[in-house]
């Protein structure tokens, strides 16, 4: 197995400023090859650090992906670190400095002196091609180790490493390490709860095909991987007998989200659907208005917070709200009914509930809340339960009510798990 | 200076299933000292490099914290990295024991053998205590360096970090290290913006108050760092510089986002909005209702997204739709007040644009927008262009609209900047 290692330079790195996510990218496209990374290193801008872990990191690894310190700046010290350490002097690239000169032209800058530095490499190393900024990246080989030089701007490294570097590896993997790997986004079921269904239903789940999770609140995502060699039979009835267990609570095989998943249908249908929400406060509107293509199924949205909202602009009886409380299923039920009449959508989905942290009773104690979904034909409600803080509730009850549409417009027939699990238990 | 590096331990970190938030906390706490972080090293759950990592570290740092590996699970093996990396044996630690019982107590679990493994300690360490979770933290000499091993679930962390640790190390840092951190939260303006006023304003800015920046999208946090024992004269006198240079622009010292500081507002003058919502599609309202307290200041929001709805829900002209168009400042200020009659809200804002990829005109390009924002005496408008990706362009415009209702309870008279900066040009 390749020993491929990280070494991350950058003081924005160091002192809190950012979030590390680039080496996260790393990681992953490594592991869609097999390769899991060995060991992960973060300096600041340095010069002695840098040069200190390039030479440990190089005697150690077979790969060393290098990110950051490729900009114009003189804070910006990999080529010359890389230079000292591996005893080659820095000097002009000739295809690096094509590559600079390109980049000004097109953006109409003059080439300064800060751009002829990004060309200015270690003797001997080869360009690696930035598909989209002015930092050429570069590879060299030392002790024996590949080090690849990486822009930090995500973006360029990104492109960089799908287009140019991890092909370049994936080709000198021995096939029988390289992977296939199939994704599923699920709602309604979490890690464990999956990992003991698959437990039991398959005991003897091969060995050659690794299931895996990433957690993407609400959705958990459900990877399947392995080696490539591994028998395309064995992994088709693997996958098939995941999809089996998780049913209808997958939301999508490409990567959507609910909203998108559940605008992409009504676009297929050429329906539409409005939404009458008082806790989520407008979130099922702008997750299904974040979706681009949604002004074809989405006309209208109401926010009803309060009460009298609730009766003047969706037509909730005054009486129901006396006589059941704003969070009942028959208040959400006369909301749908209102705004799907309102709006003449054909779907709707409508939510009242107690986000907290205040505003709970013995009865309907914070978490509570109410959902109806349907059309005109017919209108569904449930009560459920998910005690959560205010930001984490209103997002897992906006993703809920859209995957009762999602449901309902495929015409699924089973009962979400989260029926049972997230019912409200009355008191006894 | 101290010397203080971090070594992070998880397979989950290295597989990237996860983004290292931890890391940045940590950064972050000891910049607060006035420390900066010399390394940060991450590895999986591998012994060997465990223990590799735990000598070499050591050997370099005066402190070193290592976070994760505290679980009762065999993968969390840090204690046993350090008892072979010390050399001092594994030993039920009698405290440590104590606070897991109690752990296990409060919560109704049976001390099992998983538990008690967190009791299983290099002897001679001492007890970091965690307030929150089941695994104690420890800390031990080696090398000369003071290693400090802390738990991976990030409440955890951070409620150990701030108040066990930091407390212990600045009470170790000679007095003259320790920092004070002013910050102010801040709509409008851009870090390289500021920095051109500072260095304008201030040609002599004085070395000892570092001014520094974080991006926490679309606000800026700006951030006054100096040694406690600078003048606090001169710390004042820079705050109140800064201030000054901000101005209207300021929208908290305490942290709060624009929406929680409109609904701070709103709610101290017993006075309540409604929102009219095209391309934002319920965002506005999804901010606002995120903030507890809300439900005081929020009765009801529109989204209408289609022609149609504008008219029929808040009553927007036909033929001002026909002759201007749904981007316009004439149908935001029609939404705008529609929304306050049908509402009776006090305030208001409204917001129509071409939030992309599609529907761009040559006239009103993507990335255009109307903003309409006022009372019932009277409502202003304004077009501003922010060409960007769908859900950037709606977070944007959603912040501009609640930040221009900011200003006006708040009755500021000058212009933000992003009216000039922002502006749509007309073609020529």
């Amino acid at each position: 197995m390749l020993n491929v290692q990280l070494l991350l330079t950058g003081n924005e790195l160091m002192s809190g400023d950012i979030v590390d996510t680039n080496s996260v990218f790393i990681a992953r496209e490594f592991k869609n090859l097999g390769i899991e990374l060995t060991r992960k290193v973060t300096v600041g801008d340095n010069m002695q650090l840098l040069t200190e872990q390039m030479e440990q990191l190089s005697v150690d690894a077979d790969i060393l992906i290098i990110n950051g310190g490729l900009g114009p700046t003189v804070d910006d010290m990999t080529a010359q670190a890389l230079s000292e350490t591996t005893k080659n002097a820095l000097t002009l690239h000739p295809t690096a400095l094509e590559q600079v000169k390109a980049w000004c032209v097109k953006r109409s800058y003059r080439l300064t002196g800060p751009n002829l530095k990004q060309a200015l490499l270690p003797s001997g190393c080869e360009i690696v091609n930035n598909p989209i900024g002015s930092a050429p990246g570069f590879s060299i080989t030392h002790n024996n180790c590949q080090i690849i030089c990486t822009p930090g701007v995500p973006v360029e490294l990104k492109a960089m490493l799908r287009d140019e570097i991890l092909p370049n590896i994936a080709k000198q993997l021995p096939e029988e390490l390289q992977t296939v790997t199939q994704k599923l986004k699920v709602f309604g079921i979490g890690e464990s709860g999956l990992q003991k269904m698959v437990n039991e239903t398959y005991p003897d789940w091969p060995e050659e095909i690794e299931l895996g999770f990433r957690a993407t609140m609400p959705l958990l995502e459900v990877k399947l991987t392995s080696r490539s060699h591994t028998s395309s039979i064995l992994r088709d009835e693997c996958y098939s007998n995941i999809k089996g267990l998780l049913g209808q609570h997958i939301v999508s095989e490409n990567g959507n989200s609910i909203a998108a998943t559940v605008v992409e249908l009504l676009n297929q249908q050429g329906k539409t659907i409005t939404t009458a929400e008082s806790c989520t406060g407008g979130m099922i509107a702008a997750q299904l208005t974040g979706i681009a293509g949604s002004s074809n199924v989405f006309e209208a949205g109401f926010v009803t917070y309060s009460n009298r909202m609730k009766t003047k602009l969706v037509n909730v009886n005054q009486q129901t709200l006396e006589q059941f409380g704003a969070v009942s299923e028959q208040v959400v039920k006369e909301m749908a009914e209102g705004s799907l009449a309102v709006s003449d959508a054909d779907y709707v989905v409508s939510v009242s509930g107690i986000a907290g942290p205040d505003g709970g009773t013995d009865d309907k104690p914070v978490g509570t809340v109410c959902i109806a979904w349907g059309d005109i034909n017919q209108v569904y409600t449930k009560t459920l339960y998910f005690p959560s803080h205010r930001i984490h509730f209103q997002n897992y009850i906006a993703n809920t009510g859209l995957d009762l549409i999602r449901r309902l417009i495929l015409g699924h027939a089973d009962q979400p798990r989260y029926f049972v699990e997230r019912q409200l238990k009355p008191n006894a």
